[in-house]
């Protein structure tokens, strides 16, 4: 669905909000939610073309659940399950691809992640996910496969910071507005994919396949 | 005027772009343009409230001239002006506030500067200056007052990275879209603003004020 990306406009990704990806790229796990923006340029909707490799880029996947927002939200409570359930209008599969080697001397230096996460066709994103057919944002199955071959597979339910929480810690910063974006984290097993490469996500809920798709890297 | 606030997409903003400001945060001066992302919902338009200092937060200021972008433009040439002034819809002026211990904080932890860049109301913006008030963009003198004392005042032309060479590297990595806006970096001379403090920034063009305008900080 093209309007996810149409009517984003602005994509909000949460870092390092499962214990074991924070390990396996030896981060300090965070002490509150931290945060960071990806242009809603970078948005690569369904059957729109290869997720483009940049030269001299070493290119890392990262599947996330998708929260697509219902309205316009400030200062939301940190605890308020009911309001961060209102806040959202439905869900989609995401992969935030990153330019890791970049982002890695962006680290060292100090410098802004703007870069490293903002290329375009650095979202391939699903079509949007109704609200009713996810029951709990908070038990569902991520998976990604590069070329058959299981990378990342993990439960929501591993979140450090929960869904009100991270949208708490956003919209005390930034008011959320209607078809923003939020990518709530990546589980374990991130990895390099190379040109040729075919990434495989999906989501599953209670066990059933309730969206998958494939992308190519170029 | 409220329509470069709701046609924005995304707000690029060039980090480091003058000599005299690099030295003045002990930075190193970049070899290439950098940028950061700020999120629409900063933006702040003329007349709808002050300037708002979030707890505990060192709130600096750094006024810029803004570009508006007039349509997509991707891979832009750097040295291709002509391509750069057909880019360019018109301009702005604009203030990129910035949390300026958050960042401090950010940069010695390699983490990213979305949140210190990035609350409501961290971009108070002008109205929309025609394209053909400014003749040259690399020729008009930007400058900044806090309660009636200069602390801003330089040259466009003392830019590090001419604005050709900004948006190559800028659409190199993120197609620019129509309504885009572009912050050109800040001259020297940023520092901090309290809660009622005014600050008055305006643009000058072959000595003639331009635009001028009144920022509350609350
Ligand atoms: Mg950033
Ligand atoms: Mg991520
Ligand atoms: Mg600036």
């Amino acid at each position: 669905m093209a309007s996810i990306k149409a009517n984003a406009r602005k994509v909000i990704c949460i870092g390092r909000n499962y214990a074991d990806h924070v390990k396996e790229l030896n981060n300090a796990r965070p002490k509150q939610p931290f945060f960071f923006l990806k242009p809603p340029s970078s948005i690569l909707p369904p059957n729109s073309g290869p997720c483009l490799r940049p030269r001299g880029i070493k290119l890392h996947y990262e599947v996330e659940l998708a929260l697509i927002i219902s309205k316009n939200v400030k200062d939301l409570g940190g605890s308020d399950e009911k309001g961060a359930m209102e806040a959202i209008a439905g869900y989609a599969l995401g992969i935030d691809m990153t330019a890791r080697n970049a982002q890695d001397e962006a680290k060292k230096k100090g410098l802004p992640w703007s870069i490293a996460k903002g290329f375009d066709t650095f979202l391939p994103m699903s079509d949007y996910i109704s609200k009713s057919s996810i029951p709990d944002p908070h038990d569902v199955e991520l998976y990604l496969s590069v070329n058959d071959e299981v990378r990342q597979s993990d439960s929501t339910g591993l979140m450090l910071f929960r869904i009100p929480r991270q949208l708490s810690e956003i919209s005390r910063v930034m008011t959320l507005e209607k078809g923003d974006v939020v990518l709530t984290g990546t589980p374990k097993g991130v990895g390099e994919v190379r040109a040729g490469d075919v990434m495989t996500a999906g989501i599953r809920v209670g066990g059933k396949e309730l969206k998958e798709g494939n992308m190519r890297v170029a």
